[in-house]
């Protein structure tokens, strides 16, 4: 097909497919003409992807990282789940302290070697940030995100594909980024229905 | 004190704070000469807020209207709530189509009415976005989503403190976004723990 049925049928404009193929996100089609490229459906696939990722907040070069993670799996399953997290996590920072964010993760299961340290790392500088601006989760509520992060990702694991390495890589890479934006927004409706069942005066 | 010291003791630079002077996001010290202006312990409290939201993403002008929940909260509880989501949720698309996300919603005890519309176009876009990159939350997954999620949420709403308006505006306005940083940090060490758990060969 031409770049403006691959336009067409993913909903991403021709100037914006064309700016992923200057990014290297998506591969050049097969040159049918000097002027002209043609795309198949491998193309749709990567380009739903892409648009995914980088609608989801992931950078361009975030995103070429989950690709390559993609086209180029590790051998292990469990690699996989950190192969992806790498490209969309920034590097641990030597001067951060790990200490606080290991003891908060043993809750969920945590023992050393068991994560890498990047995504450590992540929940360091989160804890950080809460406590710098102020603010403090309070002592009841902890345990409670544990004990249901702990179940979700469980469920998420356990659902794994197995038939072939390409469904499972799928499945971890894209599973673990693209799910971010519908946790956060399931968690502001059950935020507000908590709160009008708590404070609402008209039942 | 001066904005040097006002920089020394939240960490953030002078030029930062500059910047954040000229947008608004901190009110302008009391002028001591024509050249200085004294800051005093307000600012370093707003200060502190401002970075923290800015750190977990939010943009300025969402940062103006989350600030401005909490300088004029409104008189009912629950309504601050969806001031502070108001202010960090993008506004409802008409063309968007909620009822999938109402079906979903259902699932965290929502009905018509109990939550504002634009913290469902929020699901529905969230939806929406994985449906297009062609992937599918498993149907076991889903309800483990709704039941983690709603347990959450509702720790969450009854440690809200009721001694004072100000402290219920700044634990539910800073609580919602603030945190959001570390849930998604904590997933990603529970997934890699689970992953370790099912998939590694070295026990």
């Amino acid at each position: 097909m031409r770049i403006s049925e691959l336009a067409e049928r993913t909903g991403v404009a021709v100037p914006t497919i064309k700016y992923y193929l200057r990014e290297g996100l998506l591969a050049e089609g097969e040159r049918s003409s000097p002027t002209q490229a043609s795309y198949d459906d491998r193309h749709v696939q990567r380009l739903r992807v892409v648009r995914a990722l980088i609608e989801s907040g992931v950078s361009i070069a975030e995103t070429r990282k989950v690709l390559t993670a993609l086209d180029d799996p590790p051998a292990a399953a469990h690699d996989l789940l950190g192969a992806a997290h790498a490209a969309v996590t920034p590097a641990a920072d030597d001067l951060l302290d790990l200490s606080d964010a290991e003891r908060l993760v043993a809750g969920l299961g945590w023992r050393p070697g068991l994560c890498d340290d990047h995504v450590l790392a992540g929940v360091a500088r989160a804890l950080h940030r809460i406590e710098r601006a102020g603010f403090e989760v309070p002592a009841e509520v902890m345990p409670v995100y544990l004990d249901s992060i702990r179940r979700l990702a469980d469920a998420e694991i356990a659902c794994v594909p197995t038939e072939s390495v390409e469904a499972a890589v799928r499945y971890v890479v894209l599973g673990s980024v693209i799910v971010e934006p519908l946790l956060l927004a399931l968690r502001r409706v059950a935020e507000q229905v908590a709160s009008a069942e708590r404070f609402s005066t008209s039942a």
